[in-house]
């Protein structure tokens, strides 16, 4: 797909100019409003505030439900509604998406849930995580800008994706991640045959590492998925939105449930459920939908500030099994905050024994084996019904947004055989086992 | 889906009679040839030979391909061509299938392949491997003959995808395993809450245990998905046949290489593709399909026996790293011979250093992971272009059939991070990464 012998120059990456055509307008600054071209940056000039894609909404309002369901079976469906992609033979993508909506039944009977409640299951993407989402779309956008590298800072989801993209695609890789991940994760990244760099420290220390790497010359010609193609990237998230509307008949539910790294996920779900609205394609619930953030307690700043009732994010140092939420100044809590209080949500968080139990209650009732951040997840969900935060009468859906076998020693002290036998019908009839 | 209460009795199961309409006609002995009815028998009363379902021609000969693309986007696409699942409301499944068909361009470069390869991705399945095909169409048959609990003898993926399925039915379950299985296969299956009991001994004798217990007026209600109801468990992997030929637009492909544990896989792959032909939805290449088979050098009884030249499979102790082909006593080998040698195709066994290096080719150069089973299936189709058996000029076709994630040991003291730096600006640029 790609011969990663080029490399572009500054130069021939201007007169590439913008991304290839769609609905996507320019860059603008979430904070103060100033607008740019679509370019690999992700800061404002004016207030250093972060940069969100803009669209056309004459270009969004011509895209029919039609146009979607002929599409591929993959986030590429939404094509229209993205910054990059348009152009099948320029995306650089494992073909993520349109993963299960899986009808949880028996966890809404534990949980006291009267309404229909689902969990859409992102572990069913390619490298079992959401991140194929928002790496194939700014991969894609990052091609068409001239990159020639690809790189990420990452709690280890992003590494698989952006390593495993890659390698698939045939161009360089060099993933940064914090030394102490669960090695399911490192060696599920290495074993692609990018560099991979561990680094003594955390994810925030990482994330600021690549922040100053890619202003070096030496980096001139990679794309940091969550750094300079940020915009970008984030935009990927938004696919979860829609799907989980077609999935549910063009119709936005009326609750979901979502995790907190850097707050980007819940943000884009929200904004892609205004999106389909504004331009017809979904009905929204009567009320509206209502937004609920979920973090792990080694990890709650976004949560914390809501409870506190203040705007101002503190970053922490995260401790606690969730690695792959493990981002303790997040990028997006204000508007994480803004969301879901706009929505009248909630935010929670959830222990390592709670993320642990969360993890076993989600595999005994749905037959879905999350990562620690979908353990987080169920954990939340529960302590929101049972504080009354989360109406038990509503349609819910609950984000899993990875895979249990990446956190396998999460839950490995924990579960085990039952029994124990020598191959005979006799020890299984001495062990009970034939009543 | 199903309340687990209800216990169906012989007699109940014996009113239930045959398996729902469907184009299945009955069981037919692959050894002397005797017809049964569609119920839970897996061998023959007159000569002990393995029962194989057996089809209506007529009912098969309806079915078009606008049927099938009208279908689901999983395995129940193919449901007319199926022994079970007709019914929507009757499946007991996750709904697998139609996973990726990856252009392995990277991959046929470095082999010297002159032709498309393609690898068929089925870790992309809901437990991610290709047992939940076969689990889906055997738990679907169980349903419909009256089983309230659901069994199974694994090497580990079986155990995954019986455990899953059973918890989002709802439906109580028990696995038996070998005590010695990789870590993330037992906390995999463990995790889902059914009833796990370790053997202490091999696949092979769990699976004799498994045959003695199906006899017990205890496990009368428990369906074996490859015991008693192993003729409709079998033909689940006709999918991976169809999927293939669907994916190359009704094309079947020149040259296939499939592992082997049982043999079965292959020999149902093959008979997929013979049925697409007879019924007229796939064309044949010209000179027709080539079959080649994949075992690990630590169990590798069939290839053995095809290059002795006999049809005689001596059973073997399984050894090496590819715990989920570690079947020493193969019920399908002497099918698998047979598909192999009539269409033309070879064996070939790869040791574990090799499977090691099939796993790291096949990342390197297409982004999947798969585990010990694709590194086999990868190393032999190494030696297989080397050797010649196989034609670089040809259309190729290899399975993958399981996740890297559940046998991460076999890479993990091979891969890691390439550098390891403290979190500065100047830390990286003396580890050399700033050129």
């Amino acid at each position: 797909m790609e011969s990663g012998s080029h490399h572009a120059t500054s130069d021939e990456r201007a007169d590439a100019g913008r991304v290839a055509a769609g609905p996507a307008r320019g860059l603008v600054c979430r904070g103060c409003g100033a607008e740019y071209p679509l370019v690999a940056q992700h800061a404002c000039f004016e207030c250093f505030g972060p940069l969100e894609v803009s669209y056309d909404p004459a270009a969004l309002a011509r895209v029919t439900r039609a146009d979607i369901e002929a599409g591929p079976h993959n986030i590429w469906r939404y094509a229209p509604l993205l910054p990059a992609g348009q152009d099948p033979a320029g995306r650089i993508t494992l073909d993520p998406g349109l993963t299960p909506l899986v009808a949880a039944t028996g966890l809404a009977a534990e949980l006291g849930i009267h309404a229909p409640l689902w969990v859409k299951d992102d572990s069913a993407n390619p490298t079992h995580s959401f991140k194929d989402r928002v790496v194939s779309v700014a991969l894609t956008a990052a091609r068409g800008l001239g990159f020639t590298r690809f790189a990420c800072a990452s709690t280890g989801n992003l590494a698989n994706s952006v390593a495993a993209h890659a390698a698939r695609a045939g161009v360089p890789s060099i993933v940064f991640i914090p030394a102490d991940l669960e090695p399911g994760k490192v060696i599920t990244t290495a074993v692609y045959g990018g560099d991979l760099v561990a680094i003594d420290g955390s994810y925030d220390d990482v994330n600021r590492l690549c922040g100053e790497l890619v202003e070096t010359d030496e980096f001139e010609d990679t794309a940091f998925v969550n750094v300079n193609v940020r915009p970008y990237y984030a935009e990927g998230s938004k696919t979860l939105g829609y799907e989980v509307a077609e999935q549910l008949g063009w119709r936005i539910p009326a609750q979901v449930v979502v995790p907190m790294a850097s707050g980007e996920l819940l943000t884009k779900i929200d904004k892609a459920f205004s999106e389909l609205v504004e331009i017809g394609l979904a009905t929204a619930p009567d009320g509206g939908w209502t937004v609920f953030g979920a973090q792990s307690t080694g990890c709650n700043p976004i949560a914390t500030a809501l409870h506190a009732g203040t705007d101002t994010v503190t970053p922490v140092r995260p401790t606690g099994i969730a690695k792959s939420l493990n981002i303790g100044d997040p990028a997006a809590g204000l508007y994480a905050l803004e969301a879901v209080r706009r929505t009248g949500g909630w935010m929670d968080h959830a222990d390592d024994d709670e993320i642990r139990a969360g993890i076993r209650l989600l595999a005994r009732t749905t037959g879905v084996f999350a990562e620690t951040a979908g353990g987080v997840t169920v954990a939340v969900l529960r302590k929101l019904v049972e504080s009354g935060r989360l109406d038990p009468t509503r349609e819910t859906v609950v984000y899993n947004t990875g895979e249990g076998l990446k956190t396998i020693d999460a839950v490995a002290g924990q579960v085990g055989p039952s029994h124990r036998v020598k191959a005979s019908l006799r020890a299984v009839r001495d062990a009970g086992l034939l009543g």
